[in-house]
């Protein structure tokens, strides 16, 4: 993990005080979640989250990010639902980090995204969007279009000229031509597989909402394409883009402009996370604790995505 | 976590399939731990822990850990407990390493040792020498006077003249006088804070027997006079001591020569991870996963012991 902070027993005990969940009987830290600090505490009462927001979270968006999960919670999504304590507020502080209890979400995440996955990540995709309708609080995304010209160029002197013109190339197209009037509201702009919980091939939850959002419904489509059907070689699989595009379809129906925009959207996405990879790898020295990912995947599934003509070449 | 293995999701279930404990419905793993792999496993029937042993256990030792924590469970010392399989065997294998399931404890670990911890750890561990004393299997200890000087070999032309001067002596001193003719038998050799549970003020149990072997009983609470009785500051707390040595007492009474001989032991035992430390120190990058301790404490402490004159100074 990225950062890992420490709860000393004064810290913890002085911070479950200001709830009413029980005495504590376990509490471990989980290797899993880059971003933030994670503990699974056990009470007498049952088991819980703790996550401790490190310094890639944006104070901010705290209430953002909770409000949502409370929301979708309250709307019968399956996500961390945040703990509340006896005074009402969700967001305290501990160890000196700003910090949440939320329920804890039976389920594994597949580790290998199959097809069998595909069809319930689209429902619940869909859901998810229907759901945060009536969310009120906002927050822009700020890595669609706009963020993408920073992150390239304090990554260019890193890379060759052949895909230093590539990428200008696609900057040029994108800040042109980036779909607009499309259906909008809250996304979670980051569904991928170890954020997708399975019990028994069931859908059971979705957990890491710290990238939602308000941006096009079909962007987060358009993510998800990106990060459930592809192969580890990188070959696109349209069965399961099929599988997800359909199960997106039978709780919410994309429109015809949705459609037509879906192959820009999905190249787009392709280059966000080419550009955040590509900029996280040049800034992250190659001893850190961070394991790096290699941006490389993503320039081939932008090329993908580049060459679809139509639907068609998603399998619909 | 010095290693961390990814396990699939059909590994997990080729392994599961060997055993009788329900289907699972959480895998997490655990930030804790520096030797090996572990995961939280939730099942339809209950909690467990997975652990993947990484290469820092030699995988001829694993009859012995795995048996002796059978065998004090059986004895009512509570420590996780193996799982056995359905064909009785309690060492596995999973994503290519041997691994085991044991049961899940409850409780925490003080990240704080206080005196009230102290009289409960010495009770504890008195009460796994009484209950250790009919295993039938042997395990020399690695890290007794015999393999420190090789620590020392590897490590010495890291340090400065003076220290190199002051730890030959201890090894010639120790060389020629460890205490030999005490009572003996299995010692858990790794008692500190981080595998001591507490619940409610209750040592609820014991975690870590993979340092755990044959050696001089009063060898181990010599281990934990170091591991116990003194201050962030490598101030000596008596008051620690005299709480730890009296609950020991309460349930194995040293004898004559085991406290003629504890200032040497204990001594000797802040030697020995003082030279583990130090050989991990000269021997780990700057920038690995490792997090590197501090050898410097333990030079202090055995400095400290190096002074006691009687075990008036260990607070009795």
């Amino acid at each position: 993990m990225a950062v890992y902070t420490e709860v000393s027993d004064a810290e913890l005990e002085a911070f479950l005080a200001d709830y009413d969940i029980g005495a504590p009987e376990s509490f471990k830290g989980i290797a899993e979640g880059v971003e933030n600090t994670n503990y699974v505490l056990a009470t007498t009462r049952g088991q819980y989250m703790v996550t401790l927001y490190e310094k890639r979270v944006d104070p901010r968006d705290l209430p953002f990010f909770l409000g949502l999960m409370d929301h979708l919670a309250e709307r019968g999504i399956n996500c961390p639902r945040p703990i509340h304590g006896r005074d009402g507020a969700a967001l305290r502080t501990l160890a000196g980090k700003p910090a949440a209890i939320t329920t804890f979400l039976h389920g594994m995440w597949p580790r290998r995204a199959a097809v069998r996955h595909c069809g319930p990540v689209g429902e619940s995709l869909a859901g998810l969007h229907l759901a945060g309708r009536d969310f009120a609080m906002k927050r822009p995304n700020a890595l669609s279009v706009a963020g993408w010209r920073p992150l390239f160029e304090g990554a260019r002197k890193h890379i060759d000229k052949a895909l230093d013109r590539e990428l200008e190339a696609e900057l040029d197209f994108f800040e042109a031509d980036w779909p607009g009037a499309l259906p909008a509201g809250v996304i979670h702009a980051d569904l991928f597989n170890d954020n997708v919980f399975f019990l028994n091939d069931r859908l059971s939850g979705i957990i890491d909402f710290y990238f939602a959002c308000n941006d096009l419904l079909a962007y987060d489509v358009a993510i998800c394409l990106n990060a459930w059907c592809f192969e580890p070689d990188n070959a696109f699989n349209a069965t399961k883009a099929r599988a997800l595009l359909q199960g997106y379809d039978r709780v919410r129906p994309l429109d015809a402009a949705e459609r037509q925009a879906l192959p820009t959207l999905a190249r787009g996405s392709a280059l966000r996370f080419m550009l955040t990879r590509l900029y996280d790898w040049v800034h992250t020295p190659a001893g850190a604790l961070v394991k790096r990912k290699d941006p490389n995947e993503y320039l081939a599934r932008l090329r993908f995505h580049r060459g679809v003509k139509s639907l068609a070449d998603y399998g619909l």
